[in-house]
């Protein structure tokens, strides 16, 4: 255990800090999403615009759907930063593999998330954002006076993947203030949202089909129980990107109030769990049967066992939240 | 034919225009929505909270999803109005079957439609506008000042459902900012965008599942094919609310340039097309051949052929697009 020392830096203050700076390597976190890839994509290109040299760690992890924001901008090997950067990551442990050796270096972290563990130099955060691209945009903001239409189009990207496209409980109006902003200065909202939300892949299609097929529904549709297994992912052909969110499902039927997901991964016996719930019920509580943990609302855990044992263990836990 | 001749107001001359009135009876569009119904929702609230008598004619073919909005403001049996108000309804054809007698007697048309007949007395358009709910917000401030919560909550529904939660190629940065103000005025977003967006019935995930499992893609995936027959709605005991927007599955696949749905009516001969295609495809082309009509990107069709019929002659037609 240390004490982690970092300057508390505003919005304004971080567009000074790197306005007086060059030099930049901007960091991503692992299972990269829309708002790390967004925020990282647009502070390259907004940096570069000002005449900085500013480049982005490639993430290995980075899929199809969100290459598109950072790939422009990926370093070259052999460059060398001087200062390090990191977008939406809340500790050095969320580092892809090639950005855990400068875990110890990084100059300035911008997050939202409450979770922060002050492990940069310098900290700008926020967490009443919804989306680490609010930040950024104000940042940019304050550093430029205005967003470009390509910066825009990457914080758009952040700024919506982090919201659902602004139906999650965490858009405020503060968040659909700032996607309107981005729109004036030529995101191409339109195109965006068909690509990120509306949108489904073939694979995507068919998993979804065989999970809605297959939904058990417990205590008069109050709760109900996803399985996906390794044979489900085979049959419909899909990757990560096609599994994104996919626990939200049994949580998404009207009337339930505990949604959960057990999915076999590497192998048949070694299963993840997902639970989410409404405000009446507990999800971390279910979770922590299985010696996971989590949120009230979402939570999870990861278990070496069978779905059919697993299914029973949770009928049991069930049986005494409704008892 | 005869020409419509209506007196063109702005949203702050509508606010003067009510303001000055009183016994208003609001009217809805026939399959009304969530923005016919917030609206006229809203409408009814702001006008009873300036201390006027304000009712909302009780439309037949409210379903429970939108019928929250209007409850609290339908008219009673003998309700006499001196004015009526029709709201997101381009023209008298479109209202429901008790609003017919009104047709002749519109006072005041609120709409956003570019095809609006100018059938009112008074007309307040803007075509720019997303929703008729964008309207609305402008009308409500002019006439108040302000946007009480409950106004606020069904104003919100009206923008958000209209802009399929601002994912829809129509939503502009005025809509988020609309939005940010109605959430501001205490539109409780979180709750309604969980009933609105992120809640499906337990009928629309089965209808889904069949309807995923069942997609027939044509020409490299260019092209995919729905069929919903009344046996899949009544196995999933699936209601009008439940097949909501149902035709837009097969055009949110990855890669598809048509999707295309044909769906059984009351009777298995009596069948409905509809055809979603990207901006390269002509959807209209397609659903003329069917003697249906549209637009280039959404277009539909109704014949009295049983599905496999139908299906043949659109793979025929196909031959003539992609030949």
């Amino acid at each position: 255990m240390g004490i982690n020392m970092s300057i508390i830096i505003t919005a304004a203050e971080t567009a000074v800090w790197l306005k007086e700076r060059d030099g930049f390597l901007i960091l991503t976190h692992r299972r990269p999403d829309g708002d790390t890839s967004g925020c990282a994509g647009a502070l390259a290109q907004a940096l570069r615009e000002i005449g900085k040299t500013a480049y982005i760690l490639n993430n290995p992890e980075i899929t199809p759907r969100y290459l598109r924001f950072i790939e422009d901008y990926i370093a070259p090997d052999g460059y060398s930063p001087r200062y390090i950067i990191s977008v939406d990551t809340a500790s050095t442990e969320l580092f892809p593999v090639n950005g855990k050796e400068y875990g110890s270096s990084i100059s300035l972290c911008i997050d939202h998330h409450p979770s922060n563990t002050y492990y940069a130099e310098y900290t700008c955060l926020d967490e009443s954002s919804a989306a680490c691209g609010e930040i950024l945009y104000n940042i940019l903001i304050a550093m430029s006076g205005k967003v470009s239409a390509i910066s825009a189009g990457h914080l758009y990207a952040a700024v919506s993947t982090d919201t659902g496209c602004f139906a999650f409980g965490n858009t405020t109006a503060d968040t659909l203030r700032v996607a309107a902003e981005l729109i004036d200065a030529g995101a191409p909202n339109k195109e965006l949202n068909k690509l990120l939300f509306r949108t489904k892949t073939r694979s995507r299609i068919k998993i979804e089909a065989m999970i809605n097929a297959g939904l058990e529904y417990y205590y008069d549709g109050v709760v109900d129980i996803s399985t996906i297994t390794r044979d489900m992912v085979e049959a419909a052909e899909a990757d990560e990107d096609d599994l994104d969110d996919i626990a939200a499902i049994p949580g998404s039927v009207y009337g339930v109030g505990i949604g959960i997901t057990i999915r076999e991964l590497g192998s048949k016996d070694e299963c993840k769990g997902s639970v989410r719930t409404t405000t009446i019920y507990n999800a971390y509580e279910i979770a922590k049967h299985f010696g996971g943990g989590g949120h009230r609302m979402a939570a999870g855990f990861s278990v070496s066992q069978p779905v059919s044992e697993i299914k029973k263990e949770l009928l049991k836990v069930l049986e005494g939240v409704f008892s």
